[in-house]
């Protein structure tokens, strides 16, 4: 964040206050997260009631792009450049503690604040393809869009200027009087992991998937 | 939808625009989305930058519950009362089509539209037991929370009465001119299982994660 303008060095909004002990100021540990997670959540806030909405993302350089139809009125109105805050949250597990005040969640949790800027030109086909690569990665092939389908693609990207970072990857903190309570305590932790492809029905069986969706995790890891 | 009140029949927000063929109206599905999901994207938007915060959720009959520390920004300006969008989303896949344009993903998710009301007493108390029985299903013998521990905790409660869901379950929609192109296609799904427990370092080794725990979804459904 040193980096920054002196206008985004101000307090608010990327200083954690609640459980600042879990904020993360690095901003690699911010790449890993965008890069490990396929939907960012979205404010869309005019005058009317905010919106959250869920768009696939991915994260190309200093920004975060996500993309959608031109006839959609969540792209439309973020591609005005309202204000926005853009969040990814990956849930790595449960924390199952002695007490229930002291359970909560693992998780790594980024949000982003600013404008999308709208993509145009090789700058789009960039994004595009950014986002392709990102969502499947290894899968070639594919016909690239026409001009048509180019035009009714909106691509935006956010800035990585104004963020924050909370990771969450701890055990319970029971306190000291809790420790002796007969039970367990621990984390449980969730993972994402893909399975077996389905072909479509309209498929030539012989055609199978390609050996790069194969290899997407599916382990646990 | 049809209970309610009449200034809530409008067309907006509750009907779907974009892909209208993919909204879901029946109020099985919405409960069936957010009793899968741990957690909601909720929008906390006051007169500075929109906030997306993820919040740890419940459904509780026709509300759906979130719970935080009283001392969290966000929890006190959705306590009182501000307009809001709770967003569960349940990512279920990619699909991979013959196009880029056709890509996309499986995805179940819910918009749920309102203001927040805070629990007290009895119903707060009953909100935490909700939560804690969804976020730690077969967890028994914890400490339920102190006086003091009650009331640094918000318990909030939405309503469902405006909300909006969309389910994307198919499979791309190729051109027809698009089906001879030598390429894969079809859906990779994407599960959430629960990997092995791990004991809290400060655990007594004698004691054993609840078989409750080991049952939670662990394989590939």
């Amino acid at each position: 964040m040193n980096d920054l303008p002196p206008r985004q060095r101000r307090r608010e909004p990327t200083t954690v206050r609640r459980l600042p002990e879990k904020q993360v100021r690095d901003r690699t540990t911010l790449d890993a997260v965008l890069d490990a997670a396929l939907a960012a959540h979205v404010a869309v806030v005019d005058a009317r009631v905010p919106h959250v909405v869920p768009f696939g993302c991915a994260r190309d350089g200093d920004e975060l792009l996500v993309h959608g139809s031109t006839a959609s009125r969540a792209m439309r109105l973020l591609a005005t450049g309202l204000p926005t805050c853009a969040t990814v949250t990956l849930l790595d597990g449960v924390v199952v503690a002695r007490s229930q005040f002291e359970s909560s969640m693992r998780y790594r949790s980024a949000m982003v604040f600013g404008s999308f800027q709208v993509l145009h030109g090789r700058e789009k086909a960039r994004g595009l393809q950014v986002l392709s690569r990102r969502l499947l990665p290894g899968v070639e092939g594919q016909r690239p869009p026409s001009d048509r389908e180019l035009a009714a693609t909106a691509v935006l990207a956010l800035p990585l200027e104004t963020w924050s970072l909370k990771v969450s990857d701890g055990f319970g903190e029971d306190t000291a009087e809790d420790l002796d309570r007969p039970v367990w305590a621990g984390v449980v932790p969730l993972h994402h992991v893909w399975g077996e492809p389905v072909p479509a029905p309209d498929l030539d069986p012989s055609r199978v998937a390609p050996a790069a969706v194969h290899a997407w995790p599916r382990g646990r890891s």
